[in-house]
């Protein structure tokens, strides 16, 4: 049901075609982020139109809200959300460490507060395939603890723990139409990372997942983290950078073997008012664009650049009208899936090695917020 | 340029077509209200989908923010906002008296100041114009003076003005391409009614609007004062009832000439949870829904009905995510266009008298907000 064909590679980047029950993923792949069983402000058909093949979804919030069980009584999430493309779902792992309150861990599991309402749950590895079982997703996430990358003491211990609860969450599966993916952890230390690649690697799952970047280690971090595990990992299964992440993180990712990709930051970005554009990321509430009549992005081909102008999005800002965010995150989102349909001609020319670094180059203006246009 | 004909009759009940630089605009016709530019939290694309055809935006609004030159200068409304079927801008009179602050009502004019920033601003029947001038909408209306209904001694003297505001406004009109309505006002008194509908036949407009109703007077005065109104004014103009109303008004309005409607209640009830629904007006927030799986109206075409459940809606507005509103709008304005084009067959088939009652009894369990489905 779930396979992997690498249709093309250019050194370390491959372009691949993963099969799934809500059919076929072209990677590499950029998913929106769809936390509450919606891509905030945006309806299927904004997301159909700018391409988006694969949405997440977490796992932690739909337990609490609506109920995993409602969601399963609806017909599962591609049905209640109306996606009909792939999705995928997290363990809650990584929500239950950053977000719910005074969470209490051990080795069967954590016990934690809902941050809606102080209510005490639990989650433990079958209790998270479960759950990812009621909502239905095509690609499920093994339960994993994701450790504070500067705490490298705590960082095997996690890891291991993380080892342990793989093997459980694989052993409580149950549907055969879902994709688990195991996680590698190991927080920044090489020993460690290499470790964990081997360990997921030695799993039968269709898809291996990295998890715990993008969370405060540095860049060079990530980087030579990245240059640890790829190479340890098959070829023949698709790997997923979980959270990340930047434009340039997708350009580096793409370039170590990386096939998927999630990250808030598009639609975060554009509740911010802050848009992708080639001369880097504006703040559109700016005054500098209260008469700019150029599309937020020339070359972009999505709704928004297609239709309106920046004077106008900010105009929608300053009178706090809600449609600014639907109107931005479409042209953020897009722009990222772009970026990876740029990146898939690349790898399929075979000139990605070359391409690289102007992207770069092109995208590093992005980094930061520029007030000015 | 402003051509209107009348395509079937019954009883005081008509459908026409009235002719506008922006296309033909089929009557009875709904309007929905973009306030700001923006039917809040909808696209363009919603709303031609849901085949709205006029669009209201506030002269007062767009004066304070981004400003009616502005707007002028990036090309005038319907391309700022990228609403390209005809527009209508009303006079900013109502707004300054109900929404300004510590204003002050002259002959000449009024002085307030804005909601927004407490600065200090004057409109006059000439300035008036020359904004609306500025927006460039297809319907414009002449600067008005709205009186509280029960404070009929002064009902006489707002009158007086309209009417002397109406012949400086037409005077200072200067755009070919844009329609001047007068307006009727004089309260709930019958006498003044008939003096100003009489005043208001006698200008040279293509149109005629009725104001000052669904302003605080009883149902019952907004109907006796219609009957007073209508047979008074050509038979060979639309008539336009601002700010009115609800689905009832709707039906009561066409049954007396009425032509042009345009309502906030639809998106200001979507931002409320409120929906229209066969069993009455529906708070879709209500825990009730958490399981339905049927549409907010099973009989309704558009995306929200043809797409989503009851219980997936329920779960956006409890998780407090915006795309709630955007699909209750989309529902709420289209329900009251399909009701105009259900009017419309009506009084095409001369069945209008007949259906009339019916669609005020299936529409009266709407008048209020039901706690339970």
């Amino acid at each position: 049901m779930f396979e992997f064909n690498i249709t093309a590679r250019n050194q370390r980047a491959r372009t691949g075609i993963f099969t799934t029950p809500h059919g076929d993923l072209i990677t590499p792949v950029f998913a929106p982020v769809g936390t509450q069983a919606t891509v905030k402000t945006l309806t299927p058909e904004h997301l159909k139109a700018i391409n988006a093949s694969l949405v997440l979804s977490n796992t932690y919030h739909l337990y609490l809200r609506p109920g995993d069980d409602l969601v399963r009584d609806m017909g599962g999430l591609h049905k209640f959300m109306q996606w009909h493309r792939p999705l995928l779902t997290d363990s809650g792992g990584f929500q239950v460490f950053s977000l719910a309150r005074t969470r209490k861990i051990d080795d069967d599991g954590v016990t934690f507060k809902s941050h809606i309402d102080g209510s005490t749950h639990r989650f433990t590895p079958e209790t998270s395939i479960a759950i990812q079982e009621n909502l239905g997703a095509d690609i499920i996430m093994a339960f994993d603890e994701c450790s504070d990358p500067n705490d490298h003491a705590y960082s095997r211990l996690a890891m291991e723990r993380t080892h342990r609860w793989a093997e459980r969450s694989l052993k409580a599966k149950t549907r055969p139409d879902q994709a688990l993916f195991g996680i590698v952890q190991g927080g920044v230390l090489a020993d460690l990372r290499a470790e964990s690649a081997e360990f997921s690697a030695s799993l039968d799952t269709p898809g291996i997942a990295i998890g715990g970047l993008s969370v405060g280690e540095t860049k060079e971090e990530m980087h030579t983290t990245l240059d640890v595990v790829m190479p340890l990992l098959p070829e023949n299964k698709p790997r997923y950078l979980m959270g990340v992440g930047t434009p340039e993180d997708l350009i580096h990712g793409v370039g170590r073997g990386v096939d998927i990709f999630d990250c808030v930051l598009p639609t975060r970005l554009a509740r911010h008012h802050a848009a992708f554009a080639p001369e880097g990321r504006l703040n559109l509430m700016n005054a500098t664009f209260a008469r700019d009549e150029r599309p937020v992005d020339p070359l972009c081909d999505c709704y928004t650049c297609m239709t309106f102008t920046r004077a106008y999005i900010r105009h929608l800002i300053v009178a706090k009208e809600l449609l600014a965010g639907t109107l931005i995150s479409i042209h953020n989102l897009r722009a990222l899936i772009r970026l990876m349909e740029e990146i898939r001609g690349y790898i399929a020319e075979g000139i990605f090695d070359e391409k690289a670094p102007l992207l770069l180059k092109q995208w590093s203006n992005n980094a930061k917020r520029l007030v000015h246009g």
